[in-house]
């Protein structure tokens, strides 16, 4: 088991990675009162709540079960974790325990930041995208009909336990949505992590343990040191957005749940690729190996059929990197640097929607 | 105009106090970008939602007119502001002003926490009540069906502008409300503003101008020395409750609408009196004076009809005090010095709820 330390102050906390992590890995010191309510859904729960319930100390513990789905990441099912702690009479000492992917991260954390203004929650993520991003960072929320994450908080967990192994039971396409955001620390940050994955991709979706770990490691590190820089995204932390801003208008487009989040952030990833190289900022071959790369993870690399570009425009202006107007995106210097900023001219952004729009 | 400034490091904030501030006060400052969101009710926008408009500074200005009152203080209508904000596609560097009482301060300044994972938002209270208190200390929220405030978030805002003239305009009913606030400032810190409120009673009453200036003034006062020392209420804040354990519990039995806010916490302080003088901190004299200077303000001081003391014990017990299963309250050693507290005996408790209950 390795651990990688997050730091923020006083509100800085672990993330346990490595095998078989519910059984050792111990978490009692980061349960403050006397009772936990594990949040989950209809997929994970059958595979793995009694086997984290059997290992939580004895404290009064509950459970809800949330559909599974993007979709399903809502003010009202929010609610249906509230009414659950209000139900059983959770007090201000209660700790949320996240276990599933990014959805159900995302909920727990946000409902744990508004219970009683404020409680405790750990994230234990069954996803590889939860484990490499949304665990990662403290962003909460829930989505709202007309825009993505657009409800949320800013709350940090007290642990984060990423268990290699239940990626064992992660559909293929799960897989090869995880890989896509690994993938973009790559691109973003770390040029020698995107060689090392290049070589490394087909082990990896064939879930070889140890290239799991290593990449799971590495992108939390990375991701760890952007956020204890900038937690609130004022600045470095924005760049772990690539692909986003195109990704998330394709997911409101498609409705939530059709495209998963990183399906969607791969095609984005290529969407902003090409818009680089048409601003002359990196190499036809530079465009050539993002597009390889996410397709050696089984990752599609053209936004859905039937997508407009006005349909593009439409949803990125809602979204939350536009500044008085002004759409800012993330774009790259180079293959291992990223940067934010509203200088590219209209017509290349337009040229970039219309290769890739219906 | 008189200001206050509550200190809070990063967070802190004026409040300006006095008479005709849409005309006097300038909220240019306080705006950082070009957009403003005016959330206001059904009863106070008629009055003053274009005199507030006509001042602001040349901005994108928009506006959502909730209905009025506690029972729609709910996650529904914090929906529907979210709604506004998105339909007009407001960016993070927007402004929310919440244009109303209580209920609209509150949501308004939650809505602005979990938009886009916060921005910012200024208060404009206009009632008494949330001049007084709700309008002071970043505490936002809205109602669940099994408890009042038990989602929310502490969320500070720019400048709270406490005009007194819009107290014209605002129902006898809702004065004494506010006054039953004023009063348990005296309670709960300051034995000589209590001396001082029971000598003008009357004026308030009356609508004093300058009497209602000055309880304001001392109220935040109060509540700003008392929120900067513990802003997440972990401490001394929590005496500010006085009343509110016993008031929640009928506010909750009554319906949310039914009895004001204010309503509820004067019969919650008789209550909370009560047991102070059963366990012998305070004297029979000292309670008598609780519930005269009550009366004097035209506030109920018995629990309302058909409550009884098993509905009481059923919605105290989740109440955001009780801590692992053991219900706290706030109750007085002397008038003007208030305590938390569990080292009450049972009996006594229930007593106090048999004299009160139906």
């Amino acid at each position: 088991m390795q651990t990688l330390n997050v730091d923020l102050g006083d509100r800085s906390y672990p993330i346990f990675i490595g095998a078989d992590l519910f059984r050792s890995a111990n978490l009692a010191p980061y349960i403050r009162g006397n009772q936990v309510l594990i949040v989950s859904n209809e997929t994970v729960a059958p595979l793995y709540l009694d086997q984290l319930k059997a290992v939580l100390p004895p404290v009064q513990i509950d459970d809800v079960i949330l559909p599974d789905g993007e979709q399903f990441k809502t003010l009202e099912q929010l609610n249906a974790v509230f009414d659950r702690l209000l139900e059983c009479r959770h007090n201000r000492t209660t700790t949320l325990i996240a276990l599933g992917g990014g959805v159900i991260g995302d909920m727990t954390g946000f409902a744990a930041a508004c219970y009683q203004r404020g409680v405790n929650f750990i994230q234990i993520p069954t996803t590889l995208l939860s484990q490499v991003d949304s665990s990662v960072g403290g962003k909460t929320g829930v989505n709202h009909p007309l825009g993505k994450n657009m409800i949320g908080a800013f709350h940090q967990p007290q642990v984060v336990l990423a268990s290699v192994d239940v990626l064992r039971t992660l559909p293929d396409r799960e897989l090869s949505a995880g890989l896509a955001e690994v993938i973009k620390y790559g691109l973003v940050y770390d040029a020698r992590f995107l060689d090392w994955l290049e070589k490394n991709m087909s082990g990896l979706v064939g879930r070889d343990t140890s290239l799991l770990s290593y990449a799971i490691y590495r992108s939390c590190e990375l991701k760890a040191e952007v956020v204890a820089q900038d937690e609130k995204e004022s600045g470095v932390r924005a760049l772990l957005n690539l692909g986003h801003t195109f990704g998330h208008a394709i997911e409101s487009c498609q409705g939530y749940g059709n495209w998963l989040h990183g399906e969607a952030v791969a095609a984005g990833t290529v969407m902003a690729a090409d818009l680089s190289q048409r601003l002359g900022w990196i190499s036809s071959d530079d465009y050539q190996r993002v597009v390889r790369i996410m397709k050696m993870a089984n990752l599609p690399v053209e936004a859905p059929q039937g997508m407009t570009s006005e349909d593009f425009m439409t949803l990125m202006a809602v979204d939350k990197k536009v500044i008085d107007g002004q759409l800012r995106l993330i774009l790259l210097k180079a293959l291992g640097r990223a940067v934010v900023t509203d200088q590219f001219d209209p017509a290349s952004l337009q040229h970039t929607l219309t290769r890739f729009a219906s």
